[in-house]
C-alpha cells in the first residue's frame, strides 16, 4: 500500500496546535508564535480546553471543535494524551501530524507500547507523522511559510533541505545557520522516525524543485540498504552532505581473521556514505562550511584553483590548504598576466596567488577576479580580502560580486577577520557568493565541491553475475552446519571457493604416508604440507606448515613432523613467485557484508594496506579497489619486475562478491594468501577460511530501527 | 656585544609618532588614535612639520624639537625619509623604534640598500627596532598600555604573546581575537625582522611573567637552529602554538636516494616544531581554538575525559572527536553515579557522556560538573550546553563556572549555537573557562593540552658522543673530492661508515677471478657478488647482483656474468635471515640534516614506513624513532618470530648522527638494506651510498634571512 504524500505535513492549508498554553516558555505557545511570526499562509488553530485565545487567535477546546478543515496538527500534549488526540485528528480528517511530545520508544518500557499504538492509529486513519520526540518542521516555500518548530531562531529562506536526528542540535543548527546567512527550503527534526523516516524525506526532496542541496545530521541508519539506493540516485543531481555521529568499530566481532583485523574504526559508515556519493563532513562546523558552497556555487570542472588576495600570508595559507586537499595551484596563463600588469601595482604578484598588495583597490579586485575567471588555466577561484585601514569593504565586495555572481566557475570569498554584519559580506551572500572567515575553510569547501564533481562524473559500475555452483557450495556449508561447526574445515572451505570458481590451489587431504605419496604423484613436486583443521589460523605462527618439499623422503619426514595421521593434513601444490594479496569479507552489523583486498604477506596487519567496499561489488568497484591499494604498483611491474594478472584478481573479487550474495550464511571469509602471478589463469588461493552462522541474513529485517 | 633590552620598545615612558597627519585614513593618525584610545600611560608626541596639533596633542616639527625624552619612536614617514628620521632619533637618545614604513628588502633593489643603512644606524646609536614593513606593536601591561599599531580593533588584555610575520594578517587576528574574547599580553608584527627577530621575542617573553602562552604566525624561520634551542627550553614552562604558512617539500633536491624519496611534504617544519615541543595548528582557525584553552586552562594529567551534556547528539560528537584524537572516554566511577542519581532526572544517563537531558537545570549542571571534577576516573572535562527553550543560559553558565573555575583539571565548555554576546558566555570567559561553539573544537583544544602535557613530561634525551675515526673517514671523503665525484664509490662509502663504527658487511673489491677466489676463502661461502660503481643505485632493478654463491665455479660464473674485470665488482659475506631496515640522511634547506629509519625491503617507497628526526639525535630520539615505526613489531618478535637486536639499531642511528656531525660535507646518505638480526653485534649494512658536496655547512650562515 502506498502511503499518503508528505504534503499534508509540509504543505498544509491550515494548522492546529494541540496543547498550546499561555504559560511563558510553553512549547506549544512557542510553536504558535513561530507560525504567526513566520507568516504561515493559512489559518492557525490553537487547541486547549482551558484557553479562549492565544496570541489573539481564537482557541478551541478540541480538534473536533474546529469548524474548518485541518491539514496538519502539531501535538504538544502530555505523552499520556497523545493517542487520544491522534485519534481525534483521525476522525477530523487531519492529513499530517507533527508530534513534539517525548516519552515514547526512547524511554523504553511503556513508551514502546505508546509508540506502537501511535503507529497503528496512523495506519488506521491514513495519516502521516513526523516524530514523536522531535522539535518540529519548517517549510520556507513562500506559498506555505510553515515554521512548526519551537526553535527560537526563524529560518532564512534558501535551497537546503536539512534533516536532523537530534532535536536539541536542531535549535543550534538554526541559530548558527541564521548567523551565517544559510537558508533552508525545509528543515525537519525527525525524532523517533515512527512513520516519516530519513529515507522518506530524501525521496520527498528528490522531487522538490526548491531543495537543491540536502544536509543530514545522522545518528544511525534505519535501513542502510534503502538509504544507499536512494542516496546513490539523488547524488547524481543533488549533493548530499552528512554528519554522522556515533562511531562504531566495524566488524568488532570478527577480529579472529586477518580480514577482520584490517577493518578500521567507523569504516562501514564511511564506505556507505562514500559509495553512494554522500560527502561526509568531519564535524558540524564543517557542515556549515560546506553548506553555503554547495547551495550557492557550481562544482568546478577540474582541480585548478586561482587565488586572488591583497595579503601574502592568507594567500599562502589558502595555497597550502588547497594543495593539501588535492587541488592544484599553478600559474595563470600569460594572457592573464598581460591583462593585469597595467592595472595592478608594479610590485603586485602576477603569479598564483595573484597578490594585489594591501593597497589593492575595488577596481583591482574586479579586474583580477574577471581575468582569473576568464583564464582557461583555472577551474575555480578563491578571492581573499583582508580589510586594511581605510578600505572600502563594500566596494571591494561589490566589485567581486559584479564579476563573480553567476559565473560557471565556482568562486569562494574569504573576508578575513570579517563575519556576519561586516560591510560587504551581506551583499556577497545575497549575490550568491559563499563568504568565509578563514582561507582554509574556503579551500576546504572548494575541495568538497570538486569531490562531488568527481562523483557525478564517475560512471555507474555494473554488478556482474558471476557463476556459482550453488549445489556444490551448499553441500559443503551443510556439512559444517550439521557438524555444528562455525568455521568450515579446510576441504569444506576449498570446496565452497571452488564452487564459485575461485582459483584454489590443488590440494589433497592426506591421512597416511601412503596417501601422501599417492597425492604427491598426482600433484607433482615441489609440494607444501600443512595442518588443515578449522581454527588453525595464522599458520605461520604455529609452525604447522612445511614448504618446498621436493622428494618422497622429505615428504614422509614432514608428514610425521606435523603429526600426520593424528592431525588433519593437506598436501598442496607449491606456488612459487608471484605477489601475495589478501582477499576477505566480514559482516558489519549496520552495513552488511564488506569486501576487502589488500597487500598480503606476513606483515599484513602491520602495514594495513587494505581497500574495502560494501557488498555487492560492481566491476568498477573491483577495479578501483585494486588500483587504490598502496601496493598496487607492486602488481603492475614495479622496478622492472613482471606484472601479474590483475584482471583475474578483479574477476576473483567479483566471484567473491557473487558467493557472498548467494550464501548469506557466510559471515566471514579470509583468503590469505592469494598469490597473483603473471599469465592468464595462474593466480592461486593458497589458504581460505570461511565462517558460517545461522542467522537472519542482511535481507531479512530483524529488530533494527525502522527508518 | 649584548644588544640593548627590548624594554625601550615595549615599555616606553613616552612615544613619538613620526609622520602622523590629520588626513583621514593616515596610518600615523590611526596609531596616535590607538595610543590615546588604549590609554598609553605616558605622553604621546606627534611629529610633523606641517602640523600644529593632532587629536588635541601638540605636534612637533621634528624629533629633535621635542623638549622631553622620547623612549619609543613609531615611524610612518615615506621610505626615502626613514633613515633621516632614524638618525635624528639616534641623536635624540631614543631607545626603541617601530618602523611601519614599507619599501625595504621586500621590494628588492634599492630597498635592500635602504634596509642595510637602517641596520647600521641602529648599531651606531644602540637602538632596537621592530620592522620595517610591519603593522606595529602592542603591550597591554596596565603600567604601559601601549597600542602602537594601526589595527582598527583595540586588544583585550590577557596572557598571550602573539608574533605575526604577516602584517595584513595581524589586523584580522586582532579582530577575530576580540570577537572571541582572547586577550593578549603583547602583540608584535615583526615585519622584515631587520633587528628584532622572532627568536628575540621568544627570549623576551620567556622572562615576561605577564606572557604565559606564546602564539606564532610564521612564514619562514630566520635561524631555525636558534629557534629550536630557545623554543625547546621555553616550552618546558610556557606553551607555544604556531601556524606555519608556506609549505615546502623537504629534500626536493635529494630524490635520487631511497631516503630522499621517503621525505614528506613540509616534513622538516613539522619535525622542527615537534622536536622543540611547539604545537602546530593546522589553520588560523585552529590557532584561535587552541589559544583560549592554553591561556585559561591547565594541561590534563592524563587522557581520560568526562563529558557532561544536555543533548545526546552533541555528546556523541564530542565523544567521537575525543576518541579520534587519542583521548579516552570511559565510564565514571560508581561513586559519581551514586552521587548524581538522586539529583538528575530518572531518565538521565549516568554513563559518559553524562546526559542531563534537555530539561537539565542549572543546579544539575553544577552537580554534574562538581561530581565529574571530583571523580578520579577523569583527567579533564567537557561541558556541553545546547540552549533549549526557556533555559536560563546565564544560570547554567554560572553553575558551571562556580564549580569549574580554578579547577586543577581542565574544563572546556561548549555552548552550542551560542557565541559572543550570548548570555552566559561572557561570564564563563571572564571566569577563565574557554567556550566553544562546536563540541569538536572543544575536544580538539583538550587534545592539544594533552599533547602539551606529554611533551612537558617527556625527559630530555642526551646527545651521545659516539666515536668516529675522523682521519680514516676524512681520507675516503678526500679521495672522492679529489676525483671530483659527489657520490662516493662503494669502497669509499664503506670506509666512511666503518670509520663511524657502523657494522658494514665484510666486502672485498675483486678485479679478477683470482682475486675473487682469494677473497672467497677469506670471507667464506655463501657469498654475494655485485657491481659497486658510484651511482649504481637501485641495484635490484638492474640485475647487477648475484646472491647465494655457494662454491667456486658459481663464483667464477657470476664474475663473468656481471662483467667482472670491466665493471668494478665487490664480493661480500651473504647476510641470511634478519629484518631489512633502511637508515638514511638528507639535508633540508631549512632544517639541516634529517635522519631517518624505516622498514626496508623492495617496496620501501610504496609502504613509506619511515620515521624522521632533525640532526643531532639524542638517545631518546633514536629509541622513539624505532618504536614509532609501523613495522616496529616486526623487530621485536612478531608472531612468535625471534626478536632482533634493536639496541644496536639505536646505537647505529646515534653513530650515523655522530658521523653527520663530524662531516658537514656529507649531504646524503642511504643505508639500504640494513639487516637487523638476533644476537649482539650481528646487524649488518649490506649497502651504503654517500653523497658529499663542497658547500657552506649548516653551521656557516650564508645568505639566509636574518632572524
Amino acid at each position: 500500500m502506498t502511503k499518503p504524500s508528505l504534503d499534508g505535513i509540509f504543505k498544509p492549508q491550515s494548522v492546529a496546535v494541540v496543547g498550546a498554553s499561555n504559560r511563558p516558555g510553553n512549547i506549544g505557545r512557542e510553536i504558535v508564535h513561530n507560525l504567526i511570526e513566520f507568516e504561515f499562509q493559512g489559518p492557525v488553530f490553537p487547541v486547549n480546553p482551558k484557553l479562549r485565545t492565544l496570541h489573539s487567535l481564537k482557541a478551541y477546546p478540541s480538534v473536533d471543535a474546529i469548524p474548518d478543515p485541518v491539514d496538519l496538527a502539531v501535538i504538544v500534549v502530555p505523552k499520556e494524551q497523545v493517542s487520544t488526540v491522534v485519534e481525534a485528528c483521525g476522525r477530523k480528517g487531519v492529513k499530517g501530524l507533527v508530534v513534539i511530545t517525548a516519552g515514547f520508544r526512547e524511554v523504553g518500557g511503556l513508551g514502546i507500547a505508546r509508540e506502537e499504538e501511535l503507529a497503528s492509529l496512523l495506519n488506521r486513519h491514513g495519516m502521516r507523522m513526523v516524530g514523536p520526540n522531535c522539535m518540529g518542521v519548517i517549510n520556507t516555500d513562500p506559498t506555505v511559510r510553515l515554521d512548526a518548530s519551537f526553535a527560537r531562531t526563524l529560518p532564512i529562506t534558501g535551497d537546503i533541505g536539512f534533516m536532523t536526528q537530534s532535536g536539541a542540535l536542531g535549535e543550534a543548527i538554526l541559530s548558527i545557520a541564521s548567523r551565517k546567512g544559510i537558508g533552508f527550503s525545509m528543515f525537519v527534526s525527525v525524532g523517533n522516525k515512527t512513520d516519516v523516516s530519513g529515507n522518506d524525506l530524501l525521496l520527498y526532496w528528490e522531487n522538490d524543485p526548491a531543495t537543491r542541496v540536502i544536509l543530514l545530521y545522522l545518528e544511525n541508519f534505519g535501513d542502510p540498504r534503502r538509504f544507499t539506493t536512494i542516496a546513490r540516485r539523488i547524488t547524481r543531481t543533488k549533493p548530499i552532505v552528512a554528519v554522522k555521529a556515533g562511531r562504531t568499530t566495524a566488524g568488532a566481532r570478527a577480529v579472529s581473521s586477518h580480514t577482520g583485523s584490517l577493518a578500521g574504526r567507523d569504516m562501514a559508515t564511511d564506505l556507505l556514505l562514500t559509495q553512494c556519493g554522500v560527502l561526509r563532513a568531519a564535524s558540524v562546523e564543517e557542515l556549515f562550511d560546506l553548506a553555503p558552497a554547495f547551495s550557492m556555487q557550481p562544482p568546478p570542472a577540474g582541480p585548478r584553483v586561482g587565488i586572488v588576495t591583497n595579503a601574502g600570508g592568507p594567500g599562502i595559507l589558502a595555497t597550502d590548504a588547497c594543495v593539501g586537499l588535492g587541488l592544484v595551484v599553478e600559474s595563470p596563463s600569460p594572457a592573464t598576466r598581460e591583462r593585469l600588469a597595467p592595472i595592478l601595482h608594479p610590485e603586485a604578484s602576477l603569479e598564483n596567488p595573484i597578490d594585489l598588495l594591501a593597497s589593492g583597490t575595488p577596481e583591482m579586485y574586479g579586474a583580477a577576479t574577471r581575468a582569473a575567471l576568464d583564464d582557461p588555466a583555472f577551474d575555480a577561484l578563491i578571492v581573499i580580502f583582508v580589510p586594511p585601514v581605510m578600505t572600502r569593504s563594500e566596494e571591494v565586495a561589490r566589485s567581486i560580486a559584479n564579476e563573480a555572481a553567476g559565473s560557471p566557475k565556482p568562486v569562494m570569498v574569504c573576508f578575513m577577520g570579517a563575519e556576519e554584519g561586516v560591510p560587504g559580506v551581506a551583499e556577497l551572500r545575497s549575490r550568491g557568493l559563499p563568504v568565509y572567515t578563514f582561507p582554509e575553510s574556503a579551500a576546504n569547501a572548494l575541495a568538497a565541491l570538486h569531490t562531488y564533481r568527481q562523483w557525478r562524473d564517475r560512471p555507474d559500475g555494473r554488478v556482474i553475475d558471476m557463476p556459482v555452483d550453488h549445489e556444490r557450495a551448499a553441500r559443503a556449508l551443510e556439512s559444517a552446519r550439521e557438524a555444528g561447526r562455525d568455521w568450515l574445515t579446510g576441504p569444506e572451505a576449498r570446496e565452497v571457493a571452488s564452487a564459485a570458481r575461485l582459483p584454489v590451489a590443488v590440494a589433497r587431504t592426506v591421512r597416511s604416508p601412503a596417501e601422501a605419496m599417492a597425492a604427491s604423484v598426482e600433484i607433482g613436486f615441489p609440494l607444501v604440507l600443512k595442518r588443515d583443521g578449522p581454527g588453525s589460523e595464522h599458520k605461520s605462527d604455529s609452525g604447522g606448515v612445511r614448504v618446498g618439499i621436493r622428494n618422497a623422503p622429505d615428504l614422509e619426514a614432514a608428514f610425521h613432523d606435523l603429526g600426520g595421521g593424528i592431525e588433519p593434513l593437506v598436501l598442496m601444490e607449491m606456488i612459487e613467485g608471484g605477489r601475495e594479496l589478501i582477499l576477505g569479507m566480514i559482516i558489519d552489523p549496520m552495513a552488511g557484508p564488506l569486501l576487502m583486498v589488500g597487500t598480503g604477506g606476513t606483515y599484513v596487519e602491520l602495514l594495513r594496506d587494505a581497500v574495502w567496499r560494501i557488498h555487492p561489488l560492481t566491476d568498477l568497484d573491483a577495479s578501483e579497489m585494486l588500483r587504490t591499494m598502496t601496493g598496487y604498483p607492486i602488481l603492475t611491474g614495479y622496478r622492472g619486475e613482471v606484472a601479474v594478472d590483475t584482471r583475474s584478481v578483479e574477476s576473483d573479487l567479483l566471484r567473491l562478491s557473487a558467493l557472498v550474495s548467494a550464501f548469506p550464511e557466510i559471515v566471514e571469509l579470509d583468503i590469505n594468501p592469494y598469490i597473483a602471478r603473471p599469465g592468464d589463469g595462474m593466480n592461486r588461493i593458497v589458504d581460505i577460511r570461511i565462517r558460517r552462522e545461522t542467522r537472519p541474513g542482511p535481507d531479512q529485517p530483524s529488530s533494527r530501527d525502522p527508518s
